[in-house]
């Protein structure tokens, strides 16, 4: 707490440089890596972790990352600065004195759209117009191929595109299958975007409780959870210093940054939900807004007459803004508040461009509860609502389970498909089984992979820690790894065209014993080159032809060049296959009694 | 080295004790687990960690288990005891001095089927008889359940019964759809069934390498395996004294044992391929079969034609067996001694009850040779050889992949079923993606829960140091947890109706805040316990309606028991679901100004 400037991990990662390509329509830098393989071109892959990779970048937590999209917002001339709302005591939970988390030191005035226009991205696109944001990411996401592999994949209905052009990018958006949350006054974004149709995303949840965590490891877990690869982290936090906490993070990420509003807004009341009110809530969502916050998970799809459905469920009500709004309604025997002002909602969000994402208030948190009337009562909800959002120019993106054995996890993403108009789903894994505590990273990325194949657009993630305490920087990266590798085993099943160029990469230097390549290539070169290192440390080793799984007799993949090199010596391969084939010259078959009998 | 008896992990998991179901036909003990839990009856669950266990066993390493089988297979009266085959130093791979692992301290003279007889539990089942072995594992697959849940599942033509009863064993058997690993020489043995109509089983493997490990490594990790959930252990032994180790492996364990020969008879010849012989191997069979091997791995699928077809893979064969005997046949211009022989392997395997496990030595070691002519054409030609071997009463169960994307599984399901008559399927993975060293018994472990579900019967584990090296204990341990959770989440989507009893149990001990129930109901509870008190490690915290994820005012369980008391309070859930419903008394709709636009 006295150290008022976190230490994060800066500096590239093994083998690699960070490139930028230019764009074509805009004045844009699309940032990517590419990581370098011994006796291969390098290898460009999507890169989330912003400057703090790239050597060239000095970056320095107490002024933030540099403005990226000043200009382009300027140019657009719909916005305008404005003296914000002041931050009150209450914003932070009334902490004091040392543990008051100092302010960010930068502050500057928010921007706002003039005249009751809509700024978000939604808007431009069906206006036609192609915006920075939206060649930004489609230069992203073809990570610097310039053609495409044949396809091989099963992507129930999903269409990927060999290259992803700009318009590609608009008319995605526009019909609301894809969304780019990108907050006007989150300039230091680096944009992504969220759809069916491009690679799945992940998303990694930080932010303290009452119980533990401070700002800077806040904003430490944050610089980590992208270095290994989060495209989106959300700030979950609840306990003191909310506001100011926030801050930090964002004037820091160069990816998007969600927050449950209703976290903060439950603080302000001294944690009594019945407390709520539309007013302080709509306060909150200003706050964000103005801070830069990208997406909002908002619980308006929790109902007053859905809440005894959950009354004989296992695990009740998961979702922390889901119990609480559930609480609300029933003490208040009212309608809830986020759903009875919803169009208001929207007007606040379309100013500012904070994206939905509307909440799953009511998934299940056990296996017996999957898939029950109360969970899709609520989605059925969630699809109306995406319609009123999209009717103000609103970028929607709906949330979704939780716990779901793996039978019942395409009945979800059919649901969502049919009920909610094709905007992109954003779920919690699904777990596939509850008895794992301490394993729920896998238990999760089972389902978590299993529903990105079958079109789920963000995968967020679940770490060790789930059910159990809230996650360390360790847990951050185990998950965000874990999630990695879910959503590139989601993109190989669809087909995507770009994602099986980094297993095949990886394959060769692994059947070549590159061992450095295999390391560098992989989504965590540290953990595997540690764990090889631990029987085999020496630098010869990191060109030895075995491993101390088989040693040097029994490598499989050091015999099949021995096989190979033996092949080429009598024949070639080629012409053993036809020597070798069934009736040729070198087939000897089982005699007549050894055949059935 | 110098300490002749290994130190091993015994002593009861938390709140839990060992009890004994008896058999209603023949004299047997079957062993469970009973979890005990505080406010409901203890669950009990299969247990597969044998005597290590129980307070009430003294085990001694240097003595091994005591014999469970010894009066089955006198009773049966078709067994003789001869002088066995004598140790050679190349057994042992010459190992001498102080490199050479002491024999097993208790030798005993090996049984045989006398007068050509078949052994195996395929000829019993086949002849009508349910022996002591199959009331025995249909006892344990019941879990010590009388009833059933509704069932709820999508089983893919698996047929499950509510309870298991020793006659549905013995016609899964005779049926070859299911087999019981039993080597009449493995006495210590509690058997075991693996089939796709029974619980979904995991196998771990163990072993040295020539680089690394030794007998007491090697028997703790086969007793720390099992105790966290192994099914069948895996001896892949490749560097000195794979006898002696082997023997001491067995004689303490209570679980299948299963070896691939092939590495041994390649340690005879020095480790040139070249130099194998019919003959060496086929002493190597019996040398093992003597010692009690339950299962033999035998790559007699790889055959001269398809060699070929692995040429322009990218990963070759990664088989250690099946790179071998390509490498024989290459050089030899033969096909495969062990095709050739195959008859011959069926006669010393069945006199022994040796069950095959049919090696899929063309399995595809990338995602780019996934699904590919070379892996096919092996699984058609492990089809011709279970008829082969059922013809002679020998049991089998058929390997398989590898690494395969998710797209490409279902097929993989498919074609085994197709091709291999219903034999059992066993497969490694598969891995569904490259790019994760470090973390592939996570991109396993998605492929493995999908394959378990298809109907796959058993899963070979595959731990954190695949790839990179020999895993120790505490990857052991990870992989097996892993692999039973995948296990699980199969024998959930399939339905099996025992299958939720534990994630219910764990679920109604979590939201009831019971956190010593949640986590000894875990299949880890030591991590889990742990893990929960890093952050809350007080006694008070045990009972706390929190943890520090979320804090005392934002934990949505204990809201939702909040919402719970006070919907009682004021009319009780179930009148409450009448006043909400839509158009009740006390629904609010939303204003006409706020519908869609």
């Amino acid at each position: 707490m006295n150290k008022p400037v976190p230490a994060i991990t800066t500096g590239a990662l093994p083998a690699s440089r960070k490139i930028h390509l230019p764009g074509q329509m805009h004045d844009i830098r699309v940032p990517m890596r590419e990581i370098a393989i011994s006796n291969e071109d390098p290898l460009r892959v999507y890169d989330s972790s912003g400057p703090y990779t790239d050597p060239d970048c000095q970056t320095d937590i107490a002024r933030g990352l540099a403005d990226l999209r000043g200009d382009w917002l300027i140019t657009r001339g719909d916005v305008e600065a404005y003296t914000g709302r002041k931050v009150i005591p209450a914003d932070n939970g009334f902490a004091e004195g040392k543990r008051l988390t100092p302010a960010f030191p930068i502050q500057r005035p928010p921007l706002r759209a003039v005249n009751g226009r809509a700024v978000t991205q939604l808007a431009y696109a069906r206006a036609g117009i192609i915006t920075p944001e939206m060649e930004f990411v489609a230069i992203r996401e073809n990570e610097g191929r310039i053609g495409a592999a044949a396809r091989d994949g099963e992507a129930f209905g999903a269409e990927l595109p060999d290259l992803v052009t700009p318009e590609f990018v608009r008319a995605e958006i526009a019909a609301g299958r894809a969304i780019i949350p990108a907050n006007i006054n989150h300039r230091e974004l680096e944009p992504m975007i969220i759809g069916r149709n491009f690679k799945v995303k992940i998303n990694a949840n930080i932010g303290n409780s009452a119980v533990t965590s401070s700002m800077e490891e806040e904003v430490d877990k944050m610089v980590w959870a992208i270095r290994w690869g989060a495209d989106t982290v959300m700030d979950l936090s609840t306990g003191r210093n909310i506001h100011n906490i926030r801050d930090w993070i964002i004037r820091n990420a160069p990816v998007p940054i969600g927050t449950v509003p209703l976290y903060q807004a439950l603080e302000k009341v001294g944690g009594v939900a019945e407390d709520l009110t539309w007013e302080i809530f709509r306060d909150t969502l200003i706050e964000q807004a103005e801070q830069g916050v990208d997406y909002f998970t908002i619980h308006a799809g929790v109902r007053l007459h859905m809440i005894p459905m959950t009354a004989r469920r296992v695990t009740g009500i998961v979702s922390r803004g889901g119990s609480i709004m559930a609480k609300w309604c029933l003490h208040h025997h009212r309608e809830s508040f986020l759903y009875d002002h919803f169009a208001e909602i929207c007007d606040i969000m379309r100013a500012y461009d904070v994206s939905f994402s509307l909440g799953d208030g009511l998934r299940p948190g056990s296996i017996a509860d999957a898939n029950d009337e109360a969970q899709f009562a609520e989605l059925r909800t969630l699809g109306e609502l995406t319609k009123i959002a999209w009717a103000k120019d609103c970028q929607v993106m709906i949330e979704g389970p939780g716990h779901v054995p793996m039978h019942k996890i395409k009945a979800n993403m059919d649901e969502q498909l049919k009920h909610c108009h094709e905007a992109p789903f954003y779920t919690l894994g699904p777990l596939t089984t509850d008895i794992a505590p301490g394993y729920d990273h896998i238990t999760s990325a089972i389902g978590a992979a299993m529903i990105g194949w079958f079109g789920t657009a963000m995968l967020c993630y679940v770490t060790p820690k789930e059910h159990l305490g809230l996650p360390d920087r360790d847990d951050v990266k185990t998950g965000v790894i874990t999630y990695k590798l879910a959503a590139h085993a989601a993109d190989l099943a669809k087909g995507h065209p770009g994602a099986q160029r980094r297993d095949d990469a990886l394959s060769r230097a692994r059947f070549e014993f590159r061992w450095q390549d295999q390391f560098n290539l992989g989504l965590d070169p540290d953990t595997a080159r540690a764990m090889h290192d631990e029987t085999m440390p020496a630098e010869a080793h990191k060109v030895a032809h075995f491993c101390s799984m088989c040693g040097p007799k029994f490598c499989s993949m050091r015999i099949s060049h021995d096989i190979r090199a033996e092949a080429e010596k009598q024949a070639g391969m080629d012409k053993m296959a036809e020597l070798f084939r069934e009736g040729g010259e070198l087939y000897v078959p089982l005699k007549e009694d050894e055949l059935v009998k």
